[in-house]
């Protein structure tokens, strides 16, 4: 599956090479102040790597008082990683001259896909390169990696973050240095920080599998503009975070230059709908934004995974108090119910205008024992969670209650949130937390978002499906590929109804009866009237906006009358003549074809209603029907299929049959450009109809 | 209209020396430290204020070096403002004693209404008071005001925040302590603070006019948990966010403790939705949450008002410029089209690699003279609004670009916000800008919320409707009163059908025809089958849940078997026949009652959809036909009234008269609890049809 990393074992081996390499080789290398390869050679020599490092420029003998080699294949010693930061036109004969000897390669040059034509086909040679060698290279185009456990900054920012529990990929190298600031700051500490540039070969799959067995690495963070390869995406991430959480803050979602498409589905399906989609299927957490990004790094990497939706939370200030009721709205996790016990050791302590209810309000004179006693008395109570707010008011002892806080995280096994709000007066409190580890978000509704995100992962991570590979079914996807390449060679670009009843009936979709009606009135019809008539074209994919649909054809008279229409309006077309279907619930199921992650199968409401909600629902190819069925459920047309007020649901089980039909014709039929259902008609009480097939080829 | 105060003017005079005074008395005054009147009484000693200061305090002769008097009436000179700080026990005498001389209190003093029965009643006899004497109360239980302006601290939190331009309204103190401590650090400066704790008479309503018309005030911002009178609260926050923005955190969205009501419009009704829509008619801000508020009020306060919707965004950084593009997503502001003169002059010194399209992208290697060309050269685009963006890479001059910025936002009449995103290697930067007034907020998500909003509040003010009154038609009034009075009469909760025909026809609801069936079928029927038969009881309110509705009857016999089994299962009940409907579009209007703004006109889908989607719409009573209009047209039922595909329109006139009519008879029977229209039936062939109308007496 991993081709260019050869087998799983061999590639955890290369990779770890790459990010823990005991000698790293710098071409490029410079003494002109400023310059990328002079700040990446300061970077390797000043901030305490203890490898070997070798200096390589053909215009020096000596560089920072040692040696310099004219090229990488002088170095006689072994190199580990060589980072590359030279033109561009010398970076390919570069790397593949030392390709024999080396392995890892971090190209920071720029010059390559991201400059156009020149610049692709220089990078597809780089390709070339290292898959015929089996090298890894980062980048090109990119700033580097920095991994502090071992003090090796390769890259061309400034500065050494410290060693910790967080892996950081990312797809902009200005975000890597601004987190870099930030985190300084909340002091989040990080086991590797990497560039990855134009991620030619080094993707987010491969780095998320990478550290996803890197012990170091508890937390994984991406900021992402686009992904390469959807399907092995979610193959690897769902598979990683069933382990550790994954935090994506994916960039891009108001890219809508999409192609012009001619089906309904097609246009719905927003490509970051479908991102969405995905991330949940591989359990990724999605950042909202920037901000969340961070929160859900301060969290995640302070906090051990959270226990239960219950969370308690303690203030010294009624109004913050509402304002965080407010924030758990549409959240997992919730205010935990008080016990009665608990109450009753709070109510021991605490004035009586307290209140001991959640919220627990510890008042506005509240000092640091009345905290501490409190969270004391909470600590056997089911709640995972505790987020302490404060607001400095005069007499509030802000450092003291921070130490008391810490000192209670010290012996509890509850996750422990903090959010004070405020200026100055509770900077040097926010200090003595980041030290200690606290997580602490400035205002109450980011820190509920938060570790609602976390709770959530932690919750899915239980379930983790295996992903059941769909078998293709040949002999059906040959017949499939034998009714397309007719109507291609007849010059069509979609199929007729009678190829696409075809087609459904190879799949098991109930479709309409209907009879051929092109030259002349058939007798014996297998249904009767009230009867609809239509043109059956590609070239009037949209029947009701051009008057190629006549509804409620009630008797023979009627029926030819709308016939002779049809054919003077659209001569030489096909026309079809149908049985008129009462409507219970209009439904649309269809195929889009994803950039990303290839076929997904789209359904949601039918008739106006798919236009005006723009609510469809997502299915990431493959997925088994009890997945198929826990998705619809959920979705946004899971009510029909529930019991409401005095309506018999709709059958469910049928439903994921046909999504699943539909689901293996998209993997069968890759010729099928756009397809959808529209309407299928569903009811409580009979087998449900598909009315009109659209398929585009 | 404002009774408490009198006339306008009289009321204006009045607020000014309250928050004005020349003289203050603090009664409760202490030599105890960390009591409430010692603090109260340095503050208004030591923090530079100007005025005369009485201290009152029965068991001291002196008090900080000065007289210190036994009481309020002791004082011979003019008191201007007292402060009371006393146990609530002693606080109405007081009041009363002095009422005569003083007109001005501020009382700190808890104990009232927020502590139950006991305090309620003192709550009530200081309002009597205050009435009686024509008195301005502050609170009671409440933290005092500040107005920095004359450096006045009439209260008992610590401090004295810069004047400035910020009227910050709190209903709660230690959210009033918090914010003043984050806007020392962001240089935020106050006009006045106000916390207004049990607001028993001064209200948001009365400080939102008062500060309305004070010229030094340019933006109110307001924490609230309640509010008191929503009706005059509409009208006051309407007329004065004509002139300047209104922010306004409404903390308590969760607070679903309505009673169980037993209509879906009723049960729909969120009270949260209607503060919503409220505020849309004022004219409000709303602050999503506590973060969102301190952002409008940097911007704000920061900024001249929005001069059209294009934004300039300016970055050194790719991604964070991708994320800002994402942030526009769904706003009303959006990335301006950089105009090509402009485009020509940038490419003039910008680097090839640039892009000049919005974001502009400057490069990581940007310094502040490339900011500052960008910036000059963009300041002749029609753009109203320029967002820096600036990421600390290591080359970065970050204070220098800073300078930069100020610079020119000297010279400009646009919008000048800034989004440094980093640590400590921007905090001297931030501080730098802070000092000159250029609002900054941490992320770009957040600037362009924030500046999103403050454009449509400027867009808004410019067409600010007049609210109509509208005319009560008192004899149909009367003839509604009559129908329900019999109804209550005779034991009922609910009109019968016969009965609500009366009211709609009055009304002008055209209705769906109907015959009562109970003692036997009728003959000659003005309709003929399919019918419809039900049982016509307040017992029996959801007709489906409990088999009192028989649909689709095709003859006679089917009739009088249906009308048996009616009558059986529904002894002694009411039986109506009517003919039965088809459906083209299902619609609900119905009335709620809400306790802050009264009746509220409910309309939205129908069917299932009503429940489905949760997403009803809401008209503030009062409203004329036109507001009601535009209301309905951006409604998410707006859609049924424009062309869709291939679909004739709804008569959106119609669907007007029919909410006007609504609204009319919310306004003219309070006797009405409940009321709804469920299902309307509307076409784009005929006449719209109430099929069941439910009205609870």
């Amino acid at each position: 599956m991993f081709g260019i990393f050869g087998n799983k074992n061999k590639k955890e081996k290369k990779l770890e090479k790459f990010f823990n390499p005991s000698s790293v080789a710098v071409v490029g290398a410079t003494p002109k102040s400023g310059k990328v390869g002079n700040v990446i050679a300061k970077n390797l020599l000043e901030l305490g790597y203890s490898g070997k490092v070798f200096l390589v420029n053909p215009r020096h003998d000596e560089l920072f008082g040692r040696k310099c080699y004219k090229s990488l294949e002088e170095i006689e010693d072994v190199v580990d990683l060589a980072i590359v930061a030279i033109p561009a036109d010398f970076v390919v004969d570069t790397v593949a001259n030392s390709s024999g000897k080396i392995k890892n390669f971090a190209i920071v040059s720029a010059g390559f896909s991201e400059i156009g034509q020149v610049g692709k086909e220089r990078e597809e040679r780089l390709k070339i390169i290292a898959k015929e060698n089996g090298l890894n290279i980062l980048g090109p185009n990119c700033l580097g990696f920095i991994n502090p456990e071992i003090k090796l900054n390769a890259s061309f920012a400034g500065g050494m973050p410290q060693a910790g529990n967080v892996a950081f990929i990312s797809q902009s190298g200005a975000l890597a240095v601004a987190l870099m600031d930030i985190a300084e700051k909340e002091n989040i500490k990080f086991s590797n920080l990497v560039s990855v540039g134009n991620k030619m070969q080094m993707s987010e799959a491969e780095l998320i599998e990478y550290f996803g067995e890197d012990k170091n690495v508890d937390v994984i963070g991406l900021y992402l503009e686009g992904i390469n390869d959807g399907e092995k995406f979610v193959e690897v991430a769902r598979r990683v975070s069933a382990k550790k959480p994954i935090i994506i803050l994916k960039a891009g979602k108001t890219d809508r230059a999409q192609k012009a498409i001619s089906s309904h589905t097609g246009a719905l399906a927003g490509s970051d709908a479908i991102i969405n989609e995905a991330f949940v299927k591989a359990g990724v957490i999605r950042a909202e934004n920037l901000e969340n990004f961070f929160d859900l790094i301060e969290v995640i990497s302070k906090s051990s995974a959270v226990k239960n939706e219950n969370v308690i939370v303690v203030t010294n200030a009624g109004g913050p108090g509402v304002l965080t009721t407010d924030a758990f709205e549409n959240k997992k996790i919730k205010l935990a119910e008080i016990e009665n016990k608990t109450k009753e050791k709070l109510m021991e302590f605490l004035p009586s205008e307290s209140s001991v209810e959640n919220p627990i309000d510890l008042l506005g004179d509240a000092d640091e024992i009345r905290y501490s006693k409190t969270l004391e008395a909470c600590n056997d109570a089911k709640a995972g969670s505790i987020l302490c707010l404060l607001t400095p008011q005069d007499q509030t002892p802000v450092e003291k209650i921070a130490e008391k806080i810490i000192d209670f995280k010290k012996q509890t096994d509850k996750n422990v949130l903090v959010a004070f709000i405020g200026g100055e007066k509770i900077e040097q409190a926010l200090k003595i937390l980041q030290e200690n580890e606290i997580p602490n978000v400035p205002f109450p509704d980011r820190a509920v978002a938060a570790l609602d995100k976390y709770y959530k992962w932690g919750k899915n991570k239980k379930s983790p499906d295996n992903i059941i590979g769909m078998k293709k079914k040949e002999s059906r996807a040959k017949k499939v590929k034998e009714i397309i390449l007719k109507a291609k060679n007849s010059g069509r670009t979609a199929l007729l109804f009678s190829e696409t009843v075809e087609i459904m009936k190879l799949y098991g979709i109930n479709m309409v009866d209907f009879a051929n009606a092109k030259d002349g009135i058939l007798g014996g019809l297998n249904f009767g009237f009230p009867m609809v008539a239509k043109v059956d074209s590609d070239k009037t994919l949209h029947k009701t906006d051009k008057e190629g649909l006549i509804l409620g054809i009630n008797n023979q008279e009627e029926l030819e009358k709308g016939i002779e229409k049809l054919r003077v309006n659209f001569p030489g077309e096909n026309l079809i003549i149908q049985p008129m279907q009462n409507i219970k619930m209009e439904l649309i199921v269809g195929i889009k074809r994803d950039e990303t992650f290839g076929p997904v199968v789209v359904y949601g409401l039918g008739g106006i209603y798919t236009e005006i909600f723009k609510q469809v629902n997502f299915l990431i190819v493959p997925m088994n029907k009890e997945e198929i069925r826990r998705h619809l459920l959920a979705s946004n047309i899971g009510f029909l299929f529930r019991s409401t007020r005095g309506q018999k649901p709709f059958d469910a089980g049928e439903m994921v049959d046909i999504l699943h039909s539909v689901m293996e014709l998209a993997q069968e039929s890759e010729s099928i450009l756009e397809f959808d259902i529209n309407p299928l008609l569903v009811y409580n009480d009979k087998k449900s109809v598909a009315v009109d097939v659209k398929i585009i080829i």
